[in-house]
């Protein structure tokens, strides 16, 4: 059995985020006997089809400000389509091209992702504050580190998408950074690196050179920088150091090779047993 | 290990055909310890899909008047959305909903349809025949039984999809029929049923009383009564039977129970060792 370290890696599925030299970097890595899970999302093909299918996406802003994706049974249709169907089958059959025995799987199948659906969320609109009940939204509780140790066992690379899936079998979305940083402590991973159109946190969102380069595993500097969809990826660094992650990096998708980039000091590295 | 006989169930994904009684089915018969490996379509979905995106699907009539989807990229896109995303993904779902520890997987997947694409297509338009070079679609020529057997031991329902993958990485549209009794062939299967929006072979397409209820390997009575899409079902049942299954059965998808129905004398009953 291998007993290589495993490493997950959470690409981004932003606007502008090229799949390409994340995924020629774990054929590479994979080819010299990594052992490598790769976690990604899709929220910009999700918008593109929502807006061609004539449902523009919308958003949900909490009264703290905190914005995520208003999903309603008709979205999360979309969701499957773009996640599952598009962008998992897309990426697993360009590592399939390039060597990699790459099997997609999203967090409904085999129950590989447990989830709690969120009950009513606050929501702000045009200055009122409205409860929405039916959000088909929520966070994982739980993963099958050992179904995907079983995979990795039998040389297989895991590309997991959400959604996740509730006890009572209900598909709902979730967080991709923090079901990563899940499926990194689960399968007490030692890496984890968090991919995007972003540099890493910078200490002022609209300079890029106030990049923070390390941080702690429970750091009020990193905390007070992070916001936007920053604070999630933030949450998710935390949260996997605290399951035993020992190395947490956030930092970008681009250049030739971002595994290697990441691993050698680019972006912001967390490290730490927290307190 | 459970020892129980596999039986593999496809359900076609044709216009007006309902999943809920044949997932019902399964899920009542996986609760009493059977082994079913089921296998959909998604043939609707990925037309309405199509006409939704703007790009209405086309097909191609061969010389001996033959008709198969029309697979370029963008094609292919549609139908991993529709396939792979909604359509697996919400039976997986519902299957959870009813207790089955069920897995969504693509033929791309783990490789676990291996197949070959076409050469250059003879197609007739408008009575000429014109050769189409970059279609997408071909035939399954492996699967990889010993993968589907660890997930079955370990009490997990799969549910596969097309598309299959070639040995160099290109994902192709397959029949999904012929790729469920590959699937039934390698996996040792005992049944195949294969399950849509028809009664079975009938003697006289246009006469529903006209149903042939029980056929041999190599029946030529049969092959002479499918036509159009029913040619492809003949010839999976035919060599499923030629694989070592033991009964493969056309049936209906309607009903309360058409996976009981077909066992129980329901459709088209194939049985016997070819010559």
């Amino acid at each position: 059995m291998n007993t290589e370290p495993i490493m997950v890696i959470k690409l981004g599925g932003g606007e502008g985020i090229d799949a390409g030299p994340t995924v020629r970097a774990i054929a590479h890595r994979v080819a010299r006997g990594e052992r490598i899970v790769l976690v990604h999302g899709g929220s910009h093909e999700t918008n593109e089809l929502s807006r061609t299918l004539g449902r523009p996406p919308q958003f949900i802003t909490s009264p703290s400000g905190h914005t995520s994706r208003r999903t309603d049974r008709p979205t999360l249709e979309v969701f499957l389509m773009a996640y599952c169907g598009l962008v998992n089958k897309s990426i697993v059959e360009e590592l399939r091209r390039l060597g990699v025995d790459a099997v997609g799987l999203s967090g409904i199948d085999a129950g590989i992702w447990r989830g709690e659906r969120k009950g009513a969320i606050r929501s702000v609109e045009d200055g009122r504050v409205t409860l929405v009940r039916d959000d088909l939204s929520g966070r994982v509780t739980g993963v099958d580190g050992a179904f995907l140790s079983s995979l990795l066992d039998r040389g297989l690379t895991p590309v997991l998408t959400p959604p996740a899936i509730t006890d009572d079998g209900v598909a709902i979305n979730v967080d991709a950074d923090r079901a990563a940083a899940a499926t990194a402590s689960a399968l007490d991973a030692d890496r984890l690196l968090l991919l995007s159109n972003v540099p890493g946190v910078l200490k002022d969102v609209h300079d890029p050179t106030s990049l923070i380069t390390s941080a702690g595993p429970e750091d009020e500097r990193v905390r007070n920088a992070a916001h936007g969809r920053m604070k999630n990826k933030v949450l998710a660094a935390e949260e996997a150091l605290a399951g035993g992650v020992r190395t947490v990096v956030i930092g970008p998708a681009s250049g030739e090779d971002p595994v290697g980039a990441a691993l050698d000091g680019a972006g912001t590295r967390f490290e730490g047993v927290p307190a």
